[in-house]
């Protein structure tokens, strides 16, 4: 395994041996390390002293199931703070076939253009991005297949040219769709920043990684695929797997913690029509194209993903999961599945994270710039993006900066991040993980949602403050390890509810990185991630009062349990720190 | 004296006796104390927690020489840190006389419509502001003069009704004009978020305040006034009054640190077309109307204040200032004064703060929506912001927000605020100053320039560093005191130099305050007022971090000396603490 070092000043990449510090980390370990090792903390995030880092997981590019994420580091043009995003698609695979630990990508072009990094195994080459630039990511992708027809791709969009903090860094899913994302934060801006446009990542003529050593990894493979195939969330046939993830929008719903209008309430009467039963019911009434049960990267068991498809039948995009029909569906006040599959696909081909863009169009809506529920009227915004207008500069900034352009105050977010489908003052854990996590507003930092909703792993009511916070800190810290291993995030649902799976994880990440792990270690190591995360938090000017809910809802109840965000502040300091 | 604090929830006011700790401060120490004291430091400065408090100085409807000055406080929409901005104009003197040493304004009217608060003698009334909303100022002030011909006006403009970060809050010159500004922070944005559009404050049968000590007061006074009538740079005829504050221009070319398209060169080759010198020809050329040595209140000896004339010799605008001249010229690379008087204009009319639009003009420029020097596009752009354009929203939060807008690096701000008109990598005093002042970037907050380019008051070289940081900090330190005296800071230059006048002012303000301050308790009195203000601003989340320079003036050297900003960190921690 080696670093390549992306110089973009001068064109160049560098290989690196991987320094002994670094040789026990992957994915986000990695990049969180490398961030605060190598990135000024008060440096501009789109400026000549940023620089962007993408590490697959442990595991990416070993026969291990469910293992294809690869991360995204570098400092947050969203949030200002540090950032690790992740994706599920082959190309965290074949960086690990290629044997690169990460890519480190630095400097600026002299000459201000765009390029395409092509890295096969070969070695690498830059190519002019040409008349790729500008456009959609959906007719770049083709393009790009044409002249590299065996290779995946990591792109940024027309948003990141923009610079927008909505812009994510875009990679392919099995057919080379512009649909898996390390969607938040605005790495894809950042990217932009490099002129780096598109890496071509050919594994062609390399082998699966062997790990060091072959039989605890088998054994902890087989362990862990059991408990994958066994339980009911991941198992073939299971929740994920028939309804995708959008099978949470009636769970939320029910428990009174589905978002809507902009966070002003926790139910949303328009629920059943954008939920995962009923979106799986139109893609096998449409029949065609239209699937469920998609994977995004080979060996993945689970299988969440789905093809939405249009009335006739043809594709319409990939994927309609929980995060994007919700924050551009209930969020909005929008209850039209293919208004909705609409805008996810306007998403992808700009580049954008769809998390973020429905919160903002939700605060947009609360600024009066459109009505809830307008789907036509939401829609047409993403012309504005497109076009680059005022009015798409602002909106593709984000939802904290869309709601200062028009001095909006319920804002629903922290450190300048979107808050995703869980509402806090349902959900009082999750509320914990949006708050505390150095990562700004986000659910994947530390889902406690599998037990205080779907009851997995434990079970504890949604809407009570003891205990969450332990909860909140321990999947916090789990879920590091796990953004590190390159296993995807799902596992945790059988990780939890079964112990030898949490062994197999273990120990063929043990196999691999040459560790030695037990089960204890697992959060030991987290932590040590997130104080390096906190670190240059630290370091780049935040402090607790960056640790504290969106002011409105601490004194504004949220039907339908009409309560306020009660968590004390020294609660969120025992997990963040004061 | 009393607080009057004005409940807008319930659209009424309680006349409170001023509490103990309270009495012996007044202008910016009594406001930075009651931020600190009664607003939430994570409160969202438009939201229903926020407040605003508008305090006059000490001095203020005493008969003291030059000491109409009004503090207007609150957490800022543009900074999100404490802010304390201040203006002269005779509504400082009528407040004093009235016997209110500040007014608190709280909560938002229930039925979110503007209001009018009448301040006399006999007790105060709301008033529904009407068809007044929307208007600009130049027409609201004639409205609200016919209906109240004795009275002065303080108010929010069109900006602040959109909430935009670059509104100040307006007061009236001698003759009525809405020309007097509390400028910097958006604090006019805060007035309109609690529903306040105007106060009409109406000094109609009171008296002159009669200070505790008679026989001190006059004592001082006349130190003081003989020192501002003798030193060059205030007396009758001399620099201010024959000039206005624009005689810099040329002094700050001179010394290359004269910030020119976007702080991109310490030298404008338009500069003399737009220097004080000149700007005093045209006056007298054109004739009419126009005038220099005019002055913001009644009882000012300095009357640095002009009236700029349209070529006819008509009324243009009053005033012409060097902050306005420059930011709005040389930082847009425009050396055309009736373009610039026209958008001090538009300015005034608006409701916002010249310094900041000036910033963000040239941040513009730099994104490439117009070019440098492009007059006609610059005054074209205050279109967009008087109706209310997405780019007008943009370009109306200020020039933190249009840079990240548009993806700008190169952002001369500090905290989120616009840099004035010295360029810290030529001007390395004020540069500490910008930096390290919990107002932001802010060249009232400790004019070392005094020392550095005026020789008044010690001479240092303006590229130096060493003894910077102490020269930053006592100038900090005085400033905190007569911001809080009342007297216009332009008494600085003669008290630098005339060590009676600097007896005098303290003389005078004891004897109305009835402190025994000697001269060494003048910095220590700032000091703790700045140690208030850090504090609001520490618990709000700012950090060392924030007293750091924009990143680019550390590794991009500016013409024509060619050196970056050097000022090492430790001296900033120094100075502001670590």
């Amino acid at each position: 395994m080696r670093f390549l070092r992306v110089k973009m000043d001068e064109l160049k990449v560098v290989t690196e041996e991987v320094p002994e510090q670094y040789r026990k980390l992957a994915g986000r370990g990695l990049t969180s390390r490398l961030i605060l090792d190598e990135v000024p903390p008060t440096a501009h995030p789109l400026g000549p002293k940023a620089k962007l880092f993408i590490a697959p997981g442990a595991l990416a590019g070993t026969s291990a199931p469910s293992s294809g994420r690869v991360s995204v580091g570098g400092k947050s043009p969203l949030t200002w703070g540090i950032k690790e995003a992740n994706a599920g698609t082959p190309v965290a695979q074949s960086l690990g076939r290629l044997g690169i630990k990460a890519l480190i990508v630095e400097g600026e072009p002299k000459d201000g253009k765009y390029y395409i990094l092509k890295v096969t195994k070969d070695g690498t080459e830059f190519l002019p991005a040409g008349d790729l630039v500008g456009k959609g990511l959906y007719e770049a992708y083709g393009e790009l297949k044409k002249s590299f027809p065996t290779a995946g791709f990591i792109a940024c969009g027309p948003s990141a040219e923009r610079k927008l903090a909505t812009a994510g860094v875009c990679f392919n899913d099995t057919e080379g769709r512009p649909s898996r994302y390390a969607g938040r934060g605005g790495l894809g801006a950042v990217m932009a920043a490099k002129g780096l446009k598109f890496i071509v990542v050919d594994g062609t003529g390399t082998q699966p990684v062997a790990p060091a050593n072959a039989e605890l990894f088998h054994k902890g493979t087989e362990k862990l695929r059991e408990a994958i195939l066994t339980h009911g969330v991941t198992k073939p046939g299971g929740t994920l797997n028939s309804y995708g993830t959008a099978a949470l929008i009636n769970a939320l719903n029910e428990a009174g913690g589905l978002p809507t209008r902009n966070f002003s309430s926790g139910r949303f009467e328009g629920a059943a029509k954008v939920s995962g039963e009923h979106l799986a019911d139109v893609i096998h009434q449409r029949g065609g194209e239209g699937m469920t049960g998609h994977g995004c990267h080979p060996g993945c068991l689970i299988k969440c993903s789905n093809i939405y498809s249009k009335p006739d039948g043809k594709e319409h995009v990939s994927c309609v999961e929980y995060e994007s029909d919700w924050a551009l569906g209930p969020n909005c006040g929008i209850d039209d599945l293919d208004a909705i599959a609409e805008m996810i696909w306007q998403c992808n081909d700009l580049g954008i994270d769809t998390i973020e863009l429905g919160v903002t169009i939700g605060v947009a809506m609360e600024a009066g710039l459109l009505k809830f529920g307008d789907a036509k009227g939401a829609v047409a915004l993403f012309d504005e993006i497109r076009m680059g207008t005022a009015l798409g500069h602002i909106l593709g900034q984000g939802a904290a900066f869309t709601g200062r352009a028009f001095g909006v105050v319920r804002v629903p977010t922290v450190k300048g991040q979107g808050m995703p489908a869980y509402e806090p003052r349902a959900v009082k854990g999750i509320g914990m993980t949006y708050i505390t996590s150095p990562m700004g507003a986000d659910h994947t930092a530390g889902y406690s949602v599998a037990v205080e909703i779907l009851s997995v792993g434990g079970k504890a009511d949604p809407l009570a403050v003891e205990g969450k916070g332990a909860l909140s800190k321990a999947f916090q810290e789990t879920t590091a390890y796990i953004d590190t291993s390159g296993y995807c995030l799902f596992i945790a649902f059988p990780i939890l509810d079964i112990a030898s799976g949490f062994e197999g994880m273990i120990e063929s990440v043990n196999a691999v990185l040459g560790t030695e792990f037990t089960g204890a270690d697992v959060t030991k190591f987290g932590a040590e991630v997130l104080s390096w995360e906190r670190e240059f938090n630290r370091l780049a000017g935040m402090t607790s009062a960056h640790n504290r809910p969106p002011e409105f809802m601490r004194y504004e109840k949220l039907p339908p349990h009409n309560n306020v965000y009660d968590v004390p502040d020294e609660e969120l300091d025992k997990i963040a720190g004061a």
